[in-house]
């Protein structure tokens, strides 16, 4: 057993790696050749080019002003600098109330910590239930002296644990109560204040029903001129362009080759670069690499536009779905929450994703394959949930000496050598599971995307809360009951609902050792693991060594990466339910927690204000969820204090313990009553609050104009498939009546006022953003 | 045990009595003294009058035409020769929808008894298990015999009865579907079709925040005018009345007697009567009668015109909230379907119910106070559920003999009398439970007002489902399982979950003879005794009797009483659990079933069209409530056919019944996602046809003069305030706009075309229904 010294050495040495990594960090962000991979948001935004333009060749690559090794640190206070109004203006909305989530941990964590330390503690510590115990060789370490343990069945003390779980219930409840209002409030100033966006006037119709007389579009047109007849304005039908999407994307990859051959050739003037044709390049008919490129992309040009020239035309390439836009805010508001047809399953509307945040290939699933398509999906989730064990262990079973020797002899040999023979039993059993983990995001994705949600904020919504489960499932209970997932499940069904709780309950003081090596070995490391960036390092100067060619292919060359939502939320997750599992049992695990929480906070700020590129803007459309799982983990956390506490004897308590969870329902339901219709609807208040002061604003603004080309798709748009949030931009360029803030300053970068050069990595527009 | 003979004889008492009650019913139904007590609705409709005009005076009281006598049983072929859109304009949509749940009992569950016989009757009597179980002297009776107990362990035809267990299950989510889709069909044409009427305009706004400058009135006015500019109408606060609705109430009462004393007065002119003042007339001072009523009725008047001021002057009188009313049906669909404020808990807008439906008391609830008052009536409705018992166990422990001989001893020696000591044991300690049971509707009732529903159609469904869950909780459960609810709750939560439904389910057979019983004496008997009313009749005639002076006494003695939905339909779902339960169990018991349903159709046919009053019109609003019990029963059949299988050493079969409880919730989010909308909203299509339809017939339409005072509160309408219908009914009748079918034949009756005479109760008006 871990004793506290243990655990306080594993936590030294953890703390020195992670400041090892932070000292790599600092090292390499101050060099100027890595700046892209460091600040690639900047370099997005077109706040900051590439460092080439002053001082000398060395300069470009190596940082040589030593000042700024001295002051390695200082990217901390800065990252915690920039205001949260300049952040949401910098990085979104979404960003900045993600780094809410975490700050979120401390602001429930740290009086909990205190508490814990202050009352529970001393109550526990103060026993000796388990010296009595080791007396007769109960084998127990002094970290259970300092938990719930140690004291003794049936003892009045198990009050002060009551006590204390409603207090932490009242105050976690009240602090997110207060961080719910809070959120919604910004929500709600955030899209009162925002620009003029085409999907605050645009409304997703789908399910439009087939008509035998009418185009889609007329059919649309029709329909909303006649019931929305003082609001309507124009719509734009969806394409099916899965295929025009696929030729615009090879005919980009022939010329991105086409361009590395010509290169090739200006260099060696000599020899005209050759390419066989087959597979890889490896086999088949060899060929002038120049001449078959030029003569494949003007087949692939002509090709696109017959295939763009069908897709307009051919009815078939028509889907049933149409993006519908009003006059109003007001009127896409009405329309958006209103049910419009007699048959509830046609004429769907809803809000228009931002263009940039919709998933094209789902816009047209009918409204039964989508029911039938949940089902699949949920029954498949289940399986995956609790069985996933089964096909990894037919793999391990094939991937092992004796399995790999039967499926393929000619190997023998070079397996029985014992170092190759040791390596392959080590490793290979737990490559098989450490793959699936590996894919289970992508794996949840997909999955996600057969059920059809239409943006990608909602797909990876969705790929969170089935994360979350897994998560919980198999890393939190599979940690603590050991066995498979579905082990468990069948003990679960073969047990009485009260001796679940206390099954779980009895073994969660026994982990709390494995848990705190867990906290720090994933929560802390791979927050240090986070900033470095290692694989982005790595991935960008391998490409700039090789293949970059021009600023534009440097350009690409950035890996900026996102917050990834749908992995990133539900792992904090984890440590919310960690802490309030453990904050009544062993207050120990407490400051392991508020460490990982106020370090994550920081190196996200700082990756969310340097690195992370934006994808999509929802506006904060996630946290419903995310208050839904904090409370999870405090009924979950209650449960199993209820289920120890039966084991302890202490059953007289069982009533007001149950009085906990009840109300923590209670204050579900309440708080999503009160404040999840913000992140549902959008009042019309609101609505025409802002479309009065436009209208008296910009009485001659042709808004049809602004609105026509706004939900095309993106391969009529530009060639440029993967960048929605170029052409997004380009359309907004275009827009001369709305010059907005940030696009002036793009024109005059001010110089930078408050002291730079503490640190030169810190770019001038982040005290841009600090004017007043 | 009893035994299929036995069976046999309680089936053909149970019938004998239900015929006799119906001979009884077919006597009293023709004699014209009862017309009052039997065809109340077309007194109501003003379509019949006292059968005073014509005949002799004997032929007032009794039916002398000895034809009607023969044909006793008419009244079946009549109640069902309705059709059922005449029914719709007679008793409105939601009694003809309400007769539906019988017809959807009889869909179901035809076809289901026809298979269960054919196949599962057959399998499970070629068998010998009981006969040999019979030999080692375990009882058993022959129904048994016909019941999947007689099927060995482990056998192979269990499959039939999973088979059974699938077709059953398509076969009702079939018809539940058709039927769901047939009942929104019938809503929305029913809206449709709808004459114009006051809530199809009107939106209720409630949680109006308190504005310093502005009343409530100016503060709707001006919102709504901002917000909804083209829409808004007018605007109709509540005010709180309850204080001057009591003081109304209590002077109609002192005009009663003021009545019934000038009637005395009038009879015997010699005495003036006199009365005591004090509690009950029994003590206090003695004055004359008459002059007593007059000065009270007038102190009364003073103070209603008195507080009538004060209502509408005192601003803490107003409510903050109110009916909108708008322009267009359109607009109100648009504010009852949207959010308004920022703020999600003020101006929170919803259709306004029916002028008769509102239920007035609860309009001003704030959502904090409702939120809290439904966390109250839930943890109480546990309760309520759970431990009844304990209370009633201590009012029965009081209620003995040894009980009421401690508290009075003064009772003791007559008590001690044999006869009297036996009845009091032998009644006391049931009557305590009989008496909960019977206000159990009451206090489930009163539970739902203290929730805040504003509308009584809500109430009513609100204490329909707790009824369910208490009867599914303490009838179907506790029937099988011996013991309380309290000691069920116990077991269950110390029993696994797989453990469960094997424990339930094992006991199903045993009780199938119960059940039939049941079946017989609460169903059927039930039903004739509904349709024999003798409570009413009893009252009717004792009214008529002692107190009824003038026609509108006569009117009021009338007891037209009302379909009951929170009653009713909670009875009628257990026998669809019941009868779901038995299909692959127990096939004898469906006949039974069958007979209920049928003759409950039949005679509930009859009540609706001749006695039901309909208090309020929800256009079928409870239909979403209906199809979820049914399908709650369908899953519990399922899991506990699961449970008996898993006792019967059939366990490879569980796979195969896992998946239809799955299929069946996936088959209820299906149907609720495609049919519950229609429920809920009101397609803005809809609302625009209508519009625009009115709008062309009718251009010069006064909509607000139409819309003015249809909300106000009932007290201010009239003084009559238990009868809000005659109210709207003057409203409408104010509306000389709109002449509706059904005055214009009011001023002049068809005489009847199709034959009369077989039975003089049938009223003109029936047949009148089934003109062309």
């Amino acid at each position: 057993m871990a004793t506290i010294w243990d655990i306080g050495v594993s936590a030294a040495l953890n703390l020195f790696g992670a400041f090892i990594f932070l000292i790599a960090f600092a090292l390499l962000r101050i060099q100027p050749f890595n700046d892209r991979v460091y600040f690639p948001k900047w370099y997005l935004k077109g706040l900051r080019d590439s460092p080439s333009q002053a001082g000398a060749f060395v300069r470009k690559f190596v940082n040589v002003d030593f000042r700024s090794y001295v002051t390695f640190l200082n990217w901390m206070p800065t990252a915690l600098k920039m205001p949260e109004p300049e952040l949401i203006e910098h990085a979104g909305l979404d960003s900045a109330v993600y780094l809410r989530i975490y700050l979120i941990g401390l602001k429930i964590f740290v009086p909990i910590t205190v508490l814990a330390w202050v009352v529970l503690v001393p109550v526990n510590y103060t026993n000796d239930t388990l010296q009595l115990a080791k007396q007769s060789n109960v084998t127990s370490s002094n970290i259970d002296m300092l938990s719930i343990s140690n004291i003794p069945e049936k003892s009045q003390r198990f009050w002060s644990h009551i006590v204390m779980a409603y207090a932490f219930t009242f105050w976690t409840c009240y602090v997110l109560r207060k961080e719910y209002e809070n959120v919604a409030n910004m929500r709600l100033q955030f899209l009162a204040s925002a620009k003029r966006r085409p999907d605050q006037f645009t409304v997703l119709v789908r399910n439009v029903p087939p008509d035998p007389d009418e185009s889609v579009s007329e059919l649309v047109e029709h329909f909303f001129l006649v019931n929305h007849p003082d609001n309507y304005l124009t719509n734009q039908v969806v394409v099916n362009a899965n295929k025009l999407a696929k030729l615009v994307k090879q005919k980009k990859k022939k010329q991105n080759w086409l361009v590395y051959y010509e290169h090739k050739y200006s260099r060696n003037n000599a020899t005209r670069p050759f390419m066989k044709t087959g597979f890889l390049g490896l086999w088949g008919q060899k060929v002038d690499a120049i001449d078959h490129h030029i003569a494949e992309i003007e087949r692939l040009s002509k090709e696109i536009a017959a295939e763009r020239e069908s897709v307009v035309t051919d009815p078939k390439a028509i889907m049933p779905a149409a993006f519908v836009s009003f006059k109003t805010r007001w009127g896409a508001a009405v329309c958006a929450q209103t049910q419009q047809s007699r048959n509830p399953t046609s004429w769907l509307t809803d809000w228009a994703p931002e263009p940039r945040d919709v998933y094209w290939d789902n816009l047209a699933i009918p409204y039964v394959s989508l029911a039938v398509r949940r089902l699949i999906m949920g029954v498949s989730f289940f399986f995956l949930t609790f069985f996933f064990m089964i096909p990894i262990a037919l793999v391990q079973g094939f991937a092992s000496i004796e399995g790999i020797e039967k499926k393929a002899p000619f190997l023998k040999p070079i397996i029985e050598i014992p170092i190759i023979k040791s390596v392959v039993q080590g490793f290979l059993p737990g490559i098989a599971l450490k793959l699936f983990l590996i894919f289970l995001p992508s794996i949840l994705m997909i999955m996600s995307k057969f059920e059809g949600f239409t943006s990608i904020s909602s797909l990876e919504r969705r790929s969170a809360s089935r994360y979350y489960i897994f998560n919980l499932v198999n890393v939190f209970l599979g940690s603590i009951i050991a066995g498979s997932a579905f082990e468990q499940l069948n003990t679960f069904i073969k047990q009485s609902a009260n001796e679940i709780p206390k099954t779980i309950g009895v073994a969660i003081p026994i982990k709390a050792t494995f848990f705190i090596t867990y906290i720090m070995v994933d929560g802390w490391a791979g927050i240090a693991g986070e900033i470095l960036m290692l694989k982005p390092l790595i991935m960008y100067h391998l490409k700039n060594f090789f293949l970059v060619k021009t600023e534009k292919d440097r350009e690409e060359a950035m890996d900026a990466g996102s917050l990834g939502f749908n992995t990133g939320e539900p792992r904090i997750q984890l440590y919310f339910l960690l802490g309030l599992v453990y904050s009544t049992v062993t207050p120990l695990l407490l400051p392991f927690i508020l460490v990982f929480f106020a370090f994550a906070y920081v190196v996200f700020r700082h990756q969310i204000i340097n690195v992370y590129n934006q994808e999509y803007e929802s506006a904060a459309a996630f946290w419903p969820d995310v208050h839904k799982r904090i409370l999870i983990a405090l009924i979950i956390s209650q449960l199993l204090l209820m289920g120890l506490m039966g084991t302890k004897g202490a059953a007289q308590s069982t009533p007001f313990l149950i009085a906990l969870p009840v109300l923590t329902i209670w204050f579900y339901n309440f708080t999503g009553g009160r404040y999840e219709p913000a992140f549902i609807r959008y009042p019309l208040q609101e609505a025409m609050i802002k479309d009065t002061l436009e209208h008296a604003r910009e009485p001659n603004l042709n808004l049809k104009g602004y609105l026509q080309s706004a939900y095309i798709h993106p391969v009529f748009k530009n060639d440029d498939d993967d960048d929605h949030d170029l052409a997004f931009a380009k359309k907004e360029d275009e827009d001369v009546l709305v010059p907005t803030k940030r696009q002036s300053r793009r024109n005059t970068p001010a110089p930078s006022k408050v002291s730079g050069g503490s640190s030169p990595s810190l770019p001038e527009a982040v005290q841009e953003h600090q004017e007043p």
